[in-house]
């Protein structure tokens, strides 16, 4: 069975497992004050051309979430995001587990909308009510879609307006930035936005995010939160290792990329065989719809995840591809489904 | 200027300012531990028709809502309501801070349902999401609505077959139970219920809400989290003092039917100038429609609040009457909306 | 029986009562945005020489604490009292219930010194330890002592040095500023502390303690706080018109000063008895030192509570006087320590 | 410069990275559900004894503890341990912000006693004060000593009776098993609490502590409390491998053996050169006391912690071994330590 459930099925890149070894028995200081830490920050602030920011290195994305969100907002204060937003609905309430609400807004094509924001706004007028103050987009988004450059700036200037934080959940950041449909550069991200991580779990490490904070309000102390909230990794510098190697010689780009160029394998041959989708991917994950029947075949040979229930019979499911999916495996995956399709 | 803001203009109701100032040299225990408390306890299980209920007093319903549902929740676990809820929209994220979602539901007329109910355990399926273990519901809700028997019914045994906590916020109970389209007791809802409250603030009282526990999980140490919270009052017997006049001579139905007159006389005159109302109420929140230009009017001698924008130039109010709204005030209101409407 | 086992056994001083009365009807704005609540807000801050100070009114002790010290602290960051501070002992853990440590120290007397915040100070040195914030004192204190100008000029001193916040519980502040031994104002207090509250309760009030926030860091949006954990009273003028009764004729320290002249009636006789206490106090709480037999005499026809068990048979007990002690009560508690001591 | 600083210095065991780097481009699932994530579990509840018992691996000690503790207490209640305790110091107040206090008590030699246990149970008496309901150990403890079977034996038995949890935190827990003054075993110490862990980080792991659950309380839905953490790690798997690698071939006692062994040698040449020791360590972190001239002297050439000031220009330092300790560097310290104190 090959599975197609998510882009963290297998381990590192070599070249990452190689560094870990090379210098597994060297001696580090503790909690991320290493120098394979300073050096990949100083690689990071370069490739993110803000040499202002703070880099920290957490080992997972819902502690990123929870750590910066919980950071940076007071007690009565919330944070929009859009209904799918990973905030909302995949991570066990952890934003509400340190204290605040999450206001979800429909948003479209999953992602969120100035308007969303406007609206969120209006409805929280008073003290009666949680005061909005934060906003969280993911990109790409939780069901395969990402913002163009403009989407992005229009966010921005709204959240400059308003005095709302902008935070931008890159989980998947190498799989939008590197797909056929993106204009904008991490350079740009790192400008429009008052943080957001570069994602490591899914981009080729065996784990590890990179939150780039540039906003000043967080900066302080940011390290006595992630203690807290057990994010100090004790052994930091195997943090700092898989992102020195991520950021040499594009490595982060090029799996990236070969994630998206297998996605577009798969979303050619889906589309050649008739079938839809239930978002306009063009990164990494695909939401093909398809008859339950052809669904039950695939199944035999393949793992991927259903998402909902269509209509007449219909399933959405989910594919993922990730650095280390194989070609062969994508064209099985499609002579399979142009079998059971006929 | 005469208020129909809220149901929370006045004081008391002279008898129970009478019995507090009739005892206020008395020495008592302190925290609700003291003689009237006791009374009022044992007064409100006859009434309720469960001598097995733990009551506590609590100052106002934010708290009680918060000190209920923050203590029957695992911390992973969220609490259904419908979107209007008073927990999701105006405690300013009180649930959220005790670490718990909220999860809002769309419902019917600002009722839950049990499809809401269903729909919300579908969607959390396993431990990437939160559990979903408590259904709360307002009567009368939010938008002045309130549950039939039969509905309240349905709900109570979906909750026992999937295991969720049934909870009933009743800060305006009084009014829903003496409605003209009420077929609830006070006793139905101490059957169907694992805990609810009996509002004191919106019913005459100085403040105070009564706190029914009838499910035993909820027994243990319940004084230990009010405390916590800054919810023990320390002259506690003013609290049962209010509810022992509450619960005397049927004082606590005779000021919701008050109120629930007053608002007829308004819905009736309302509906005579030939204006409609954004929800079917028969309590005493009523939510009329009216152009820009009538509200502009009517502010000039009325204090209410607007609830939201409607289309072409329409507007909908919030009038809310109580066991002190005077019945002259009822009629010059619509004496000044018929002349105005001419 | 009579009651010494606290200052809140009794209602309110009759002149509240009456001011209660006389307004019950009026219509209010709800929340504290009202008339009465504005015009306490003015008498305070003129009372303190502080019209720069935001004044806010809530029901208790304890969510005035939790409030202000859950506004104050980053999550991260922890407060420091001496070991029998309110907050570190009779809350039920409120304040670790915000997410926020008590750091006790031994302190002197009941009260917190310099040296005590130096050395916590110094055992909080990098991000695997909280960051001490915020210091908080009890004047007077949980055990009858008071902080004299000097030592509160110190403490001050110290938390602008160390980057300190300086919070001051005044639940007992009457007693403390209108015993023999003070040397305080509370101008002097307004001018020393960045937030400090003068407890109403245990002052001759229903309910209420009046905060003063000084700090411009607290200000902004605090209402949000205090709605979010239950404490905006919705007919929140009742908290105005208790404060504006407390403010008027000098009334507030008339009251305290009753207490006080009680407590040393007590203080005398129980030292000319022969008998010692467990802290020097010459505020309304006195802690003497009886041995069992006599307390069982006591006991007989006096309430109070058993504070520790001493050495050689002899236990601690606290006797509290409040505004409503009677003379007569406090001779013949003499009288019958007197016959058993005998 | 060689350090001494702690035992999580260097990467993992040669075998660890050699099954990590065989197993690497394998697909499997995520967040530990997975062939060896489930193979691990079944090997360490062989190792201990308790086939009833759930195991569960979490990155780092800091999340398991607040994880367990903030499963495991209602939110008024609150966990015993001894004043140096992990969780009470150099968490950054991670169990405070789960909201619950930490009962610090004083202990002897860093173990805490049932006498503590009993004092802290008599000090909390009602509501107005947190309710205990956990002890916490740690084995090792934080200043290198550790429990023998009498004292678990003893203090197992008191939380019985007093229907207290035990949890036993054992981030070092090879490190005392393997001790020469250790009698325990690790089926003691699963049989003699409620929950404990196995350190992975401070054994030879990268990273990882293995959570044993025998108390039937905590078992079901643990892994949503992980989840809403950060700690369902995404290739959990990770965790499985390397578990699986330190219970083969007793490769844990194995590597705990080597720190002992390095710890000893220093020992007895600290002991010989005539220095004492702040605390009886027989386990891999040693407290010896040096005067500060002979630290200026080491500090050239060694890396270690200096714990706390002594008396008479003295300090108190720490030095910590582990699996990777060299024994040639162990000797070098020694001679230089030699060559200083003559």
């Amino acid at each position: 069975m090959y599975s197609f459930n998510n882009d963290y099925s297998e381990g590192a890149h070599p070249k990452i497992l190689e560094a870990v070894t090379r210098t597994n028995l060297d001696q580090n200081g503790g909690y991320g004050i290493d120098g394979h830490c300073a050096h990949a920050r100083e690689m990071i602030r370069q490739e993110i051309g803000r040499q202002d920011a703070d880099v920290h290195f957490i080992v997972g994305g819902t502690q990123t979430n929870l750590i910066t969100i919980g950071t940076a907002l007071k007690p009565w204060q919330a944070v929009i995001c859009v209904a799918q937003g990973h905030i909302n609905v995949h991570e066990t309430g952890a934003i509400e587990a340190t204290g605040h609400k999450v206001l979800a807004m429909p948003g479209k094509d999953g992602k969120l909308t100035p308007d969303d924001i406007i609206q969120a706004l209006q409805h929280h007028a008073d003290e009666h009510m949680v005061q909005p103050k934060m906003v969280y987009i993911s990109n790409s988004t939780e069901i395969g879609t990402q913002y163009s450059k403009t989407e992005l700036e229009e966010i921005h200037s709204l959240c400059l307006e308003k005095n709302l934080y902008l935070f931008l959940d890159g989980a998947r950041l190498g799989s939008a930035l590197t797909s056929a449909v993106n204009d904008l550069t991490v350079k740009d991200i790192a400008a429009l936005t008052d943080f957001f991580y570069i994602g490591g779990t899914k981009a080729g490490a065996l784990f590890g995010e990179a939150l780039i904070i540039s906003h000043p309000d967080l900066k302080p102390d940011f390290r006595f939160m992630m203690k807290q909230r057990g994010a100090l990794l004790a052994k930091g510098w195997l943090l700092g290792i898989q992102f020195e190697e991520l950021f040499t010689d594009n490595l982060y780009y090029e799996l990236a990329s070969h994630a998206n160029a297998m996605a577009d394998i798969l979303r050619k041959g889906i589309d050649d065989c008739g079938y839809s989708f239930a978002s306009p991917s063009f990164t990494n994950q695909l939401f093909p719809i398809f008859p339950e029947s052809v669904i039950e075949k695939l199944k035999e040979e393949f793992i991927f995840s259903i998402q909902e229930k269509g209509t007449d019979g219909h399933l959405v499911i989910r594919l993922v591809t990730s650095w280390a999916t194989r070609e062969d495996e994508c064209r099985h995956f499609l002579s399979v489904l142009k079998t059971c399709s006929m």
